[in-house]
């Protein structure tokens, strides 16, 4: 990562002043930091279509939170940013690494015996969407509350990373799950928007650790904006006054936990 | 502050099993833990009336952000305190910081020789507000949006002190603004109780610069009860749902910085 | 919670002012935001036990973090605590509410036949640690890194319990767990404190979902402590200086994901 | 900002699948989201310039947070990600903002009568710098701890701006600081890249008051950067464990406030 001495600064082994400022972008700068190593052309071009397509998504709950934060502390932009980030956890940003992770697990159990054909892919999205049925659970990166009849960054991103010749297995599986769900599951479900990121990401090599890390920093940029705009059209103020006026404390109504014994 | 070898572990010189378990009360805990020593019992009350006053005022910024970063990260109950507490700067829980530390400020700049009567303290207190008003300043915890007619726990915790001897200079001079600002502003405000809570603070001889730090401790009491009725009454989906349904995203308009020349 | 008129406020259905500051001590008004009913006098005792317990253990991750981050911003008290709480995650903060939601989902599964009797009760911690065992999971609570030859927080705060009448089914389980997991496990491994407590607060009928909420308000009193120590004695410089003369970068060694075929 | 109906995304007024993935980059895509408008090309390779002089420096106080928090709460990247950006404040990222603050103020102050040359800026920085001097403040952006001798970067974002006809007055202003300040100060201090970079955003126009924004959307790469090197070659235990090691908590040793009288 960096390090500097008295006359000079390298970050990734570069010449930070010669070599990677005025000539390395922020996408592919976040890439090499994440991967340590320098993406191809394509790569950044994947990698920034996702993190566009994760930046913003108007007022949802991490966007409210920083510009509450905001209205009650505008002396510390970094807390604002770091309070809408907390949000990004398991039920909003978590889908794409949710997804990523999931496609991984099943591609890993293949033994690196992967489908060569749409055919194939079928077969094995068929017994991974049943399995999923079967223990009750769903498979993540499948639905969504709004766009019901089909995410638009889905077909979007699938077909950039066609473009660059970087549709690999996370895709491909990703893709056949969307094709056979509804033979199991007897309805179809969208593909949606964070879950394609997530495959999309797998499949550029990036740490499945870290696919949630990727969704935050588009989102950071997200955030910027949302305070670029409150401080020229605010609404935080009447956001509190109005979950204020529209909210009654409840209780005290005293909990009462689990009886144990009858 | 806390140590501990394979057989003991203590906490503030004291062996916490033995000594602190059992024995020591919370609040009195957290006051020894910032002065290291421990308060006497009226310290201790007067302490505990603060933080009571502190810990919860409804659906503030600080709540609605708690809840809602609950509702969108539920496997992280630190990310959601956390991201309440950012909200406790300047504008909403800053007040006590900053009338304890500008109480402070005045009475060092007395060098030592303080008032020893109400006349003398309104002496001080009308150079005070005369001097903060000709600099275009407002005192710090005075006035409040809501209880216009008096704060009800300003007296509370003034009584209090004076039942346990702690009506310290702060408290004084405090009181002292409160009888003398009319005659400079040519209006009665009351001193609020955010303000009185960092005049009592100060008077037990706490870090002037921790005091917002008391208030943080007060309002992490109070965010936990928030999510504690969060969890059996939610609102926070339908904040968010009423939040995203009546604002629109502006824009987008080109921001437009100064012009700095014609 | 709170809400306020122009000359009233009331905390819990409390008159804030009269009935509220001044009477009640913090522990006690933690409990009540928690559990929305004013705890004995003996469930105080114990809840404020179990807050000393772990309120501050010296320089752990959350401690330094919160130095470091004061040291960069010290402008932002609420950010460097919050920074602190943000590492109460699933490592070190999250002992406690593993343990207590561990301990409730057995006592849950016995369908209301609890023992009554020590030897009953080892028969029920029998069948879980064989379970646990058999799973391959660890059971929560049980082992401490320096602590091996027992945690004296344990039998303090089971003693504490006793006195108070609140030895509840949760502390009987772990107890019981302590005495026969050696005949599965084949070595004696101590009941640590984190876990003790988790139990002691599910007896309390606390919400087993806020268990780490309490471990997070105690862990903040231990935070104020931190950094009021740090104001006095401050260490964050050295620690950052050290790091940075210690470790080196590594890389830039491009990250390899996992081979998904041959 | 994102708005979405059920069969579209739209962000900043335009179609998200269609017109932003894979069209625009990410560093583009940021400058939009804050600005509301799109940068031109070389506005774009300024902003990337600068997220790359700050996105990294090595084991700094907000990278051993980030660090540390993931080892304590490895299930929460959003927090290990968010306590890190929690040390952006006053002393480490705020120099960005300070310093296009600071130049933006002076520019103002000249009510429009920009210097047409560079003897004239030089007039005006050392009017400035003289100011500075005998009010007792530092100027911000000026001095380095270790490039005492010169900052790389800050030569190089200067070529780099004029490259793209992008040098505007905050810059100039910048640069005659660096001219004038030894005949003032007596000793000759480097113009820092903090500085230079928030000089140069301000150049581009962006909102002042985000200046610290950017300078934290760039420190989250960097975040996640450091984050993708200790999940490969971890050093948070350590660094702990020699924390814990080296220090020893200090007293107890009663805090002692300001005597206030003799």
């Amino acid at each position: 990562m960096g390090a500097s001495s008295p006359t000079a600064i390298t970050l990734l082994g570069q010449d930070l002043a010669e070599d990677v400022m005025g000539e390395v972008g922020f996408g592919e700068l976040a890439f090499w930091l994440a991967a340590q190593r320098r993406p191809s052309r394509g790569e950044t071009r994947v990698f920034e279509a996702v993190l566009a397509a994760l930046a913003d998504h108007g007022f949802t709950p991490t966007a409210i939170v920083t510009r509450l934060t905001y209205l009650s502390a505008p002396d510390s932009i970094q807390g604002a940013l770091a309070a809408g980030l907390l949000g990004g956890g398991s039920r909003f940003l978590g889908v794409t690494e949710d997804t990523g992770r999931f496609l991984h697990g099943v591609l890993r159990s293949l033994g690196g015996d992967l489908p060569a054909d749409d055919a194939s892919w079928d077969e094995v999205a068929l017994r991974t969407v049943r399995a999923e049925r079967e223990a009750g659970r769903f498979v993540p990166g499948l639905g969504h509350h709004v766009h019901k009849q089909g995410d638009p960054r889905t077909p979007a991103l699938m077909r950039i990373a066609r473009e660059e010749d970087l549709f690999g297995p996370h895709l491909s599986l990703f893709e056949a799950v969307g094709r056979v769900h509804p033979e199991v599951l007897g309805k179809e479900l969208p593909l949606n928007g964070a879950g394609v990121c997530g495959a999309a990401l797998a499949d550029l090599g990036l740490p499945i650790e870290l696919l949630r890390g990727f969704a935050l920093l588009a989102r950071t940029a997200g955030l910027v904006g949302q305070l670029a705009e409150e401080l020229r059209e605010p609404v935080a103020n009447d956001v509190f006054l109005s979950v204020d006026l529209n909210n009654r404390s409840v209780g005290p109504t005293p909990y009462t936990p689990d009886p144990l014994s009858p």
